[in-house]
């Protein structure tokens, strides 16, 4: 029986796979070589989780992987209509960025709060100028995403003392529906967006919903840039409808250095880091590694995708 | 029976004392008045907290207050050995600064963990680069000083799943001895200083305890400036021997501009501002209102300072 082809999409650093030798035969791809390798392996891991190369090379001519995994929450960068509707098995990295996205979050919250941003500029002017800060305990917060990172969010706001709601697609129990979040961020301090991008999601932070919010509200995306209005967003807070906010995610990334969101009064901008604490990357290749073992022993996988939702379903 | 004089140091804005009306004649001093009508007062408000004009002019001549009430937690700008050595009560600010200060401790902790000071100036620069941010669940941290303050602040690190100990005078239950410190030192990813500011703690963090401490730590005072050896923790920042520090309070308030503490790398400067949450300042007056009306009806009074100790001991 000879072994089965792994095609990695490869990113530096790459993936350490040696406890896989002898079990598989790894071929590494990069975009431009990708669909050529595609029809002969068994299983694609997309190292580069960043790169659309998958859902470009996928709808191609030959056969296909039977598992796509992708060490990333998200799958919005890699599904495409072709893949969609295959009998290829997609799964996600659920149980990585979880924690590190939660204290991510738990940190823009406390800095908005104390206005860590305004103390590093005065000091960077060498400026003593006392201000007050205000309570995180007691302040009220939406979270719109009710998969593992949302709830994991939701959790350390809880342990601050933010009264948190969580916001899925549909009612369960500790999750409201998606017809209760317009309601909710009318009363929001926080309002973080941890939601899948699909195209139930995409663009659902525009003008109409920033209106909703307050002037004091402050307002947080881990998720993916498009499921934010960027232009509203920097409408409401240029005209001061909002506080603040806190991007980690864009439409374009890296953000180039002409936009205009790299200064705009009260934005926050980071490069898509919420997740990644050091060592996530070798944390990611266990992962699959872990996996690959199950496939290998014909035992049902974790984290699968269900491709049409575009994200892995909360079973509660 | 005549109202007694109620003697309040000033500062801009006045505590408001409306409730008062009737019951209390005020008095407001300044610095420069506060010897000639301290002894026409039988109650001293400390307003202005920052001033050490009540240690200077104590020791004259003439009848002394019988309660001094500071709106503050710290005591030290205020005790002299006359005011140590006589019968007057002097009572502190217990309960108000508490959680704000353990918030901005979280908020502290999680920014330097997340790189946020790093985050921000690349913004600024308008550069995309991504970091990995430290986990902050699992780290440990040392807090030294076993007030409430010491305590609350250990108890919101706890929330974020740091191992936390507590370093007081002596052990008692959840309380380290000061004996302990070193060692703790030794292992500690976070030092928090929220220690009284007395004899005995007095540049408490010097060069060798730095030294004890890993070039991962990071330092954080929230006590009092004097607590530290400025210049031997910055000769640790810039010698690489500590990864971080943040200072919210300094041997000189305010800090001149042209202070060198400024652009250490790794430090970050805040003007005393950790406990200050909008509203502060009321909830300050309305804290010495209630005390007034228990002094007024003959009551004992909580948050009675141990003025040979230097602050409000704890009963458990």
């Amino acid at each position: 029986m000879s072994e089965p082809t792994l095609l990695v999409l490869d990113a530096d650093p790459s993936p350490r796979l040696g406890r896989l030798a002898g079990r598989v035969r790894v071929q590494y791809a990069d975009e431009e070589s990708l669909a050529s390798q595609l029809p002969h392996a068994e299983v694609l891991l997309v190292w580069d989780f960043t790169s659309d190369a998958v859902r470009r090379a996928w709808p191609g001519e030959g056969p296909r992987p039977r598992w796509v995994h992708t060490p990333s929450a998200g799958v919005d960068r890699l599904l495409c209509p072709e893949l969609i509707d295959s009998d290829t098995v997609v799964t996600n990295a659920r149980g990585i960025f979880e924690a590190p996205i939660a204290e991510y979050v738990a940190a823009l919250v406390l800095a908005m709060a104390k206005d860590l941003p305004g103390t590093l500029e005065l000091q960077r002017q060498r400026r003593w100028r006392h201000r007050e800060g205000l309570p995180v305990a007691g302040t009220r917060a939406a979270v719109v995403g009710a998969g593992p990172i949302g709830r994991t969010v939701a959790e350390s706001l809880r342990a601050l003392g933010v009264e948190t709601a969580v916001v899925g697609r549909t009612a369960r129990p500790g999750v409201h529906a998606g017809e209760d979040l317009d309601r909710l961020l009318t009363g929001a301090d926080w309002v973080v967006c941890a939601a899948p991008l699909t195209d139930a999601t995409r663009g659902m932070f525009d003008a109409r919903r920033f209106a909703l919010m307050r002037p004091s509200t402050r307002f947080i995306n881990v998720g993916r840039g498009p499921l934010v209005d960027q232009n509203a967003l920097v409408a409401a807070l240029k005209e001061r409808r909002l506080a603040g906010a806190a991007l980690d995610v864009f439409e374009t990334e890296p953000l180039p250095p002409d936009s205009e969101l790299w200064d705009v009064p009260g934005l926050l901008v980071s490069p898509h880091m919420s997740g990644d604490t050091v060592g996530w990357r070798d944390r990611l290749g266990e992962q699959f590694v872990e996996l690959f073992e199950l496939w290998e022993a014909g035992k049902p996988l974790p984290n699968v995708v269900d491709k049409k939702r575009g994200y892995v379903p909360m079973h509660d």
